[in-house]
């Protein structure tokens, strides 16, 4: 196997979605897990919905229609003010620590890298730039041109044709299970970063490589870079 | 509004899904609800997903893979025998309370009724024999020959060519929010059976009727039919 270029998912990839559990924790107090918890849930399942039932809405509508039912499942009045306050948040989600330094090792070795994400190029340019990190990539991908999201097949075609190589030569990096399955199912070489040791969705077809860290994947890539 | 026929949604709505959680707590002590809550959540995550990346497998299969993702999760070892065993109790779930007495009741009204399910034909006939109940229904509609899962807009086009009505004159009855919510978008007038008392999911269309309880949902429709 030869990886000429890696792509990367960003939400919960490279960057931590729980990181916002803090502002919710400060506005919610007692709160701020179980809102950061079913917010990302939630944010998730209208993704899927959305493109199954052929209605969709941009990853930043998404992300506050997420918010505004989890308030209210838990009973908590969500004040329009407080709701811009805390997607903004979402904005600026910090990188997981075994993030920075996997991107820095692979740039050395000069892989080309990527993002894929079901974001707005707004909110993957705002998390990317955040965290400093605009020199990184060479393609920023997002879904927002096709308007429907991962794991559709489109999503997964635009991306290969974006990077300019064939699929087999493109690792496909992803630690969201049914992300890492689709990508694996369209035909990336697929490395699907298990931080939480859970098992592997029981979709799609099962990665090529699974490793808890990203420095292991950083290894894998250099290792097969040609 | 004028209601000439009514469609109900099989799992959750008319049948309790969590009727399983007996067979899962005699097989694994203590985790009888915990099994039978992650077992309908993936099942339903899975269909969503593998409509989405069109990769289709029937109801029985991903009811199968969603069983033993949850075992796996829990760390519990699923002998093949007991998921033989356990599948077979999601085959013969018990209807939910109000479910009997409102589909009696519409019968009585000469409402006729339909079945438009994610399940496959083999499970929707078995739920609905073992609960004596093949007299009520005139059209039992399986995904099965879409080869993919609601809410996909061709399920309920689907349901609206069997039934031979309108969109406009079929009552659309789900506990399931996301269905409810597809079903309303694709132009049927909805009645959400809120059993639990959640907050209706912001995506698709808000439902038409809200109820909380299936013989609120008759009287509905028995004033409606015409």
């Amino acid at each position: 196997m030869i990886i000429k270029s890696v792509v990367f998912d960003l939400y919960g990839t490279l960057f931590d979605v729980n990181s916002v559990e803090i502002a919710c924790e400060q506005t919610f107090p007692s709160y701020g897990a179980k809102i950061s918890d079913m917010w990302r849930r939630k944010q998730i399942e209208y993704s899927w919905l959305r493109s199954v039932m052929d209605d969709y809405r941009n990853f930043e509508e998404l992300t506050e229609d997420a918010l505004r039912y989890t308030c209210d499942y838990f009973g908590l009045e969500l004040r329009a003010q407080t709701a811009v306050w805390l997607c903004d948040a979402y904005m600026r989600i910090s990188p997981h620590a075994d993030a920075m330094p996997a991107i820095a090792r692979l740039y050395k070795a000069r892989v080309p890298m990527s993002i894929v994400s079901n974001g707005t190029r707004r909110s993957i340019n705002s998390v990317i730039r955040n965290a400093s990190l605009e020199w990184a990539f060479e393609e920023v991908i997002s879904v927002e041109e096709l308007e429907i999201f991962k794991p559709h097949p489109s999503v997964y075609t635009l991306a290969e044709q974006r990077i300019k190589h064939s699929r087999e030569n493109i690792l496909f990096v992803s630690s969201n299970a049914w992300d890492a399955a689709a990508a694996k199912h369209f035909g990336f070489p697929t490395c699907w970063n298990n931080r939480k040791a859970v098992p592997f969705d029981l979709v799609g077809t099962p990665p090529t490589f699974i490793t808890n860290h990203l420095g292991q994947m950083a290894d894998l890539a250099i290792d097969l870079f040609g």
